[in-house]
């Protein structure tokens, strides 16, 4: 936990914050807090901050840390990377939550594919109940506030015919593709070209499409790139779902950066 | 599976190759093969080749398929990334051991440093009995035949001043550091630039170290730093081990191959 994240209703008037459960915890066994120190702090989708240890109250259950919280004016800006990722098998999506909050994407668009299987939509790590806390666990390692954006689509052809303009509007949008032989950072470079006046590239974002294990379907394909998805490769490796999302979700974010 | 990897020594002269076991199992349950069917096969640190069936035995126990393999004349190149890598938890080694294999490093060079626990030498996750198979698994998935060499090192300061230069001659050393601003890319930019005459780029190498969950330490970067590596950064955020090696490694690549 390299951040302690707040929920907004947390955080009192006048900054004071009182704190139980894992993250008291941490706090008191990790860190071992003692009053008058300080700690890194934010608000969920809000500014960083400074919170000064108060009181602390020491328990078998874990117990109490009182902190005083002082926060930037401004939060932080949301990451510039969404993912549009074809539902994959509810061991790999577990996994994959906070590593993707960690990495830092602005959304997680998650769909239905020919090849992907009916009942990984029956799975309870698609509940927010379930997924929540594993993008708040990546966001603390990553010292991020920016909750991913989180939405389920069973019908890729409304989605990407009728949602998707809501969802993602100006933009790049890539999908990957083995068979493909431009590379991320030269398509990124190529949308930054075609693209508009100077300065509009810092607010610039990408979506990166990911297949399902069996790849897109040809139609899938086709309905991808007759809606703006340009096809990128990482060369002849196949990769799992969740290797290649995380490998994906790093060039593009690095591309982007790119002077 | 996309490949079926052979060992040496299950190769006849005459191409002649019998499995049972895993290997078989798949091809009979999964890809349901039958004779005059043919499959990708390859041989581990060698060639790739097309294995026909010429027979199948299915058996409750996994059966047995026999093979008539042709392979090509050469082994695929040997990937251009190498990695140094402060010993993760065993939890964590054990989930990277196929990703790396299947993202693509010649070695992988296991070190100890000031923040790894000591008791993370005593796994099994060490022993390649354990790692092999593993290995092996990420080169099944990605469709290599390049089994990275893997050497581990209770000293290192001993590594780095004594070993490294015969495990990694000439080539680009980057150390990723949470505080550096020079990206993957432009590293690997300025490293060719610098570099011997033109072809010369195409058989270079680079080998990325990757710290301890808690970092290098002040004098174990100060020791890369005089041997050669250069920091590289990849933004503000701190990435879990796991996470990192996955994302720095398909950084390297990329930025290998680019143009």
């Amino acid at each position: 936990m390299n951040l302690i994240l707040l929920e907004p209703h947390e955080v009192g008037g006048t900054g004071a914050v009182s704190l139980s459960g894992a993250r008291a915890a941490h706090l008191l066994r990790v860190l071992k807090v003692t009053p008058g120190q300080t700690v890194r702090v934010g608000v969920l989708d809000g500014p960083h901050g400074t919170g000064t240890v108060t009181s602390t109250a020491p328990s078998t259950a874990g117990g109490t840390v009182e902190l005083h919280c002082a926060f930037d004016s401004a939060a932080p800006p949301r990451p510039r990377v969404d993912l549009l990722l074809a539902l994959p098998r509810p061991k790999v999506l577990r996994r994959l939550w906070a590593q993707l909050a960690a990495l830092g994407v602005g959304q997680i668009i998650l769909t239905n594919a020919a090849r992907v299987e009916r009942n990984y939509f029956d799975t309870h790590v698609l509940a927010p109940e379930c997924y929540r806390p594993l993008l708040i666990e990546g966001l603390q390692q990553a010292r991020d506030t920016w909750l991913p954006r989180v939405s389920i689509h069973r019908q890729f052809k409304v989605l990407i015919e009728d949602a998707l303009d809501g969802l993602f509007g100006d933009g790049l949008r890539l999908v990957a593709d083995a068979a493909a032989t431009c590379q991320v950072s030269a398509a990124v470079r190529q949308g930054r070209g075609a693209g508009a006046e100077p300065g509009a590239e810092r607010d610039a974002r990408a979506l990166i499409a990911i297949g399902p294990e069996g790849g897109w379907n040809d139609f899938e394909l086709a309905l991808l790139e007759a809606h703006g998805f340009q096809a990128v490769g990482m060369g002849a490796r196949t990769l799992r779902t969740d290797t290649a999302c995380i490998a994906l979700t790093a060039l593009v974010h690095d591309s982007m950066e790119s002077g």
